[in-house]
């Protein structure tokens, strides 16, 4: 089972790294830290005539790294009740890869790929990141995927998120989860 | 009375900037195009003994052109249900700003400036854009701001938004409104 | 063309009322006040062997009047940041109206049915009104209803949504969108 | 400490009121089985010179078990995506509650009370009661109190909630907490 792990945070070892690793601690995944990538904000061409050009960046290896996961974790600070920017950035970029005549197979395999979000904030995220949620519901539903387990913990300080006893609770059963996924396959 | 309008989609012309002309019809205003300015993603050093580093980026002039600004737009395309990642890159920018002590009055500043957001999507963005509206009302409640107008339109391909009836008439609404701010100040 | 409206308010001449009648002036409409119906809460037997038991109380004029509906409007003062008790407890009751043998063709009927949701709230109810929203959409998306439109207007003393120009605005815009509604019909 | 459960659901052992005895497990506490209730529909009297007229239903004996209470635990099934038409019944009475000159400390108690809410639903509802806890959100901020917990469990046949592995584990952290509370008064 194939797991690939978005870190959409601007440190390493921030809460929501700490949170994820809790998630997969056992299992072999990648890990693509966004912030160390070149990401070109998406140019909206889904109604030129010749359509999006292809981008000198790193998203085709996004690309090819979804193409082989059969587990995507989205793992996201909560940064102003939402992902951060860099996650929004490659998230946005979608709207070109859905329609990348190269990857002829996408959209149909990330109809196939199980999803978990992993979001940390520091100001009462459980309620205020709900509106967060409801995006990647909305995003997940338009892509066909399903959206299978999200845990929002608390965490302001670095290594706050390993205090959150609920979240440390929780990360123990999508760990379990995992598990059975992997049983299943 | 200053206006300034963020664009946060990256076409020139696009139904967000369509929309925002007819709210600021017979004003003059600032635009700032994100797209076309080097913003480097917040790098989160909340918690360092140092604090945050000073960016050599165009954010200074955001922080400069906010500083004059009575009113502040932001107009934004509805991709995958929130605002642009350019645009979002922007506002996670806010957490370095308000601890800048370069600019030690941008805090106090926001709290007396007037906002609208306007935003257009292509997928039923009057109930899948509301999530993005929330997330804007608590960013605004953190930085102590009022959070004054919004409209939320629709539009799918180029020029859409300008046969939208509804967000037409309430466009002029807002063109109305600020004639009447203008007249208070 | 058939307009019901549904007023959730326990005042006669209340804010919502009269935005509901800017919005349906110069049509024909059946009114059902909910306050001086009779509707006893749902009794959840959705599990039990002999299924719902029939109710003798005034739903049984409800489901006949939507029958007859070509449009429903569902007019309600936003009471704590959703509709009013008495308009909730009525639509609670559609677990059993469309299980209810006697009106085999409610479902179906429902789903060529046109909506209108208003509201009228006094504490921010455009941002604060906006979960309610969601709901309405998750109702009516079950039941296979398309939501056609919504306003949001403000007010709390009798009489002020009058004063909500916004409002009044969006309530002609609707007017209109009936008496389109009609010609194509 | 004092603990009051509203089970808002129409059946006796329904999967809400299952999830609220794994939470309350091992405390004494007060029922409050608003079925068995007769709770009048508010009528807005906020702007009448007279004020509310006092009502000769059960909500009296609401107001006294609030006030005797350290914790309010709100156990509703989710219903058409919020709270029961009869849990929002009582709800929408807490207008009147707190005007009520006989009861004039009632607002100042709320504000010292502990809170949860929990709620089991069908259909996601992880996803779409979401709404709903902004609702409960934006009530309790009204009111000034806090709001310290909520859990959202699946279940759809009764004794569902029971097979529902996270709820039953998230229960148990909330009984947990409980404890804690205990010790901390």
């Amino acid at each position: 089972m194939n797991i690939t792990v978005f870190f959409g945070s601007s440190r390493n070892n921030g809460n929501s790294e700490l949170l994820a690793k809790e998630v997969v601690k056992g299992f072999s995944y990648e890990e693509i830290r966004l912030q160390n990538l070149n990401i070109v904000p998406i140019e909206d061409k889904r109604h030129d005539l010749n359509g999006f050009s292809i981008q000198d960046d790193d998203y085709d290896f996004i690309i090819h790294q979804i193409l082989k996961s059969d587990v995507l974790i989205f793992s996201t600070p909560i940064y102003w009740y939402s992902m951060s920017g860099t996650m929004k950035v490659m998230i946005d970029r979608f709207s070109q890869a859905i329609r990348d005549e190269r990857f002829p197979n996408f959209k149909e395999h990330l109809q196939h790929v199980k999803v978990i979000v992993l979001a940390v904030g520091g100001d009462e995220p459980r309620i205020k990141g709900l509106p967060m949620i409801q995006q990647f519901q909305y995003i997940f539903d338009f892509l066909g995927m399903s959206f299978d387990q999200y845990l929002i913990a608390e965490g302001n300080r670095p290594g706050d998120v390993l205090l959150d006893e609920k979240a440390m609770n929780e990360s123990k059963l999508l760990n379990k989860w995992l598990h059975q996924l992997e049983t299943s396959m």
